[in-house]
């Protein structure tokens, strides 16, 4: 076992990140922060968006992925990848690793969106498909792994943590004075990774994050002070279904200030208002982030809001608006 | 009447454009050119979108605005403006004329759709609200005049065509040697600005227009080599409804070197195909460029093309897709 190896169950501190950033940069574009004095007028706060939506695979998602596979390379082991997906970081994977000539190979639940599949597909990934349920799932991921397949997991890796984090590193250069970093929780890859560099990097930040009351795993888990395995979830926000992960839970006890779970009427206005305001097309789990602001005001007045737009992956079959 | 408002009713040429461009500089956004290698390997062809949904407002309407209510300063005659507009030109009248401190009217059917009569609020335009006919839309704005507001037309006006033509001034900074620019045509202040700055800019491009079916007067127009006047409009891209200007059909005729028609189902197959490849909202009069593309892609293989994504105002209660 390589260090690399080791290191992906240990908690990531900035300087990880900050290697990750060194790792990926040419890879990965760097966003846009986006401000717009209408709407902060509206909400009477200084709200800027971190458009992840706008990163390669239309997610933050491949940031992780490009750290994980550049520390394979680094480390010297060579072969395919597999993970299991039914959205971006399957996309994600599949693009970091085809980028560095390896085979990326996808176990999504049959009845996974169309355009999910596709945008698999478009990144050169090959997909497995399996039944829809998590057993399958890992069992057709075991199955790869047992043909030589390296896994690469979606959430709960430090490698993945220390990428998803970069995101934070750029926003703490492109806003001064933030005085708060809100990004949404689903199994915790994103904020974790974003509360070690917002503590290490911006002075007296509050971190906060936004669930999905249908996925409210996490907050119920910091209440009853330990990690809960099971959730019944029901959300709108797809890329938020997923139970907290075992280390991100840990980073986010010790580093997240507050949880604020937001209704599904709540992410759909939030949604619709995204795309009026900014013409941008982003899904409903990026949504879980302004919402929260629209749900909790008071926590935001007068201060000046960083929050990360995780994705833009929207099904448009499948759309919550009346048409 | 001075020397502005004479130069209203006549074309303008690439120096009028230059002219604007100095005007308008400072309020305007220089939009972002963006492109996906994916997609171009799909399309055969290199195509570059030209972000007017970025702009101010959500659409290039805002560079024409601009410049007209700055022409207006200029020459010292105060006071209010007005429009009838069911849709951007409204929105980006108000804005323009707000920040310009004079008020800006708005003539608005009363069945116009939410999210325009809301972004024309928001941009401190006022609304006299009409019935949804032609002849009510003209004697609002009749009335508003006779009161001494100053109209300012959404496209058939040379204020305006300058305006809009900056977009392509910008596009050919942006990206070296375009074979192709490629607009949509409604009234035709966009496609007849762009002509002029691509003509004069840009060596041997072609300019391109793309048109809805249930739109395609000015298709007509040039077929039967005489404007038409009326034409049976059933279009779902409700920024191109319009039958195009005197001055612009004459520019259009003269620099134009094609003009080709999409279909409904195009129309809405190229929106999907943007939101999903770009995670940008564009609304359906922007994507018949894109349907031009796929309709006829003999036309564009290999070839560098520059297409004006004109808007990103869509009614989220009125999407095209199913749900």
């Amino acid at each position: 076992m390589s260090m690399n190896d080791k290191a992906a169950d240990q908690i990531p501190d900035i300087a990880d990140i900050f290697s990750a950033r060194q790792r990926i940069c040419e890879e990965i574009r760097t966003t846009p922060v986006i401000c717009d004095p209408r709407l902060n007028a509206d909400l009477s706060c200084e709200l800027w968006l971190k458009c992840e939506n706008l990163q390669h695979t239309g997610a933050f998602k491949f940031r992780g992925a490009s750290n994980a596979i550049a520390l394979l390379d680094e480390s010297g082991r060579h072969g395919d990848v597999a993970t299991h997906s039914s959205g971006n970081h399957g996309a994600a994977l599949a693009l970091a690793a085809t980028t560095h000539h390896r085979r990326a190979w996808v176990v999504m639940p049959e009845n996974s969106v169309k355009t999910k599949v596709e945008a698999v597909r478009r990144n050169g990934g090959e997909i497995v498909f399996c039944a829809p349920n998590q057993q399958a799932r890992e069992e057709g991921l075991a199955a790869l792994v047992a043909e030589s397949c390296i896994p690469i997991p979606p959430y709960d890796d430090a490698r993945i943590i220390s990428g998803q984090g970069t995101a934070v590193i750029e926003m703490s250069e492109q806003i001064p004075g933030l005085d708060v970093v809100l990004a949404p929780i689903g199994g915790g890859g994103l904020i974790s990774g974003s509360a070690i560099a917002a503590r290490a990097l911006i002075p007296d930040v509050r971190v906060i994050g936004a669930e999905p009351e249908g996925a409210a795993d996490t907050a119920l888990s910091l209440k009853q002070g330990k990690r809960v395995e099971q959730f019944p979830v029901d959300t709108i926000a797809d890329g938020l279904r997923a139970i907290v992960g075992v280390l991100n839970f840990e980073i986010i006890r010790d580093n997240v200030d507050k949880v604020i779970t937001v209704s599904e009427t709540g992410i759909i206005e939030a949604m619709a208002l995204v795309w009026q305001r900014f013409r941008m097309l982003i899904e409903p789990s990026s949504a879980t982030v302004i919402a929260a602001i629209l749900a909790s005001p008071e926590d935001f007045s007068g201060q000046r809001v960083g929050v990360i737009i995780s994705g833009g992956n929207v099904d448009l079959d499948h759309l919550p608006f009346k048409t």
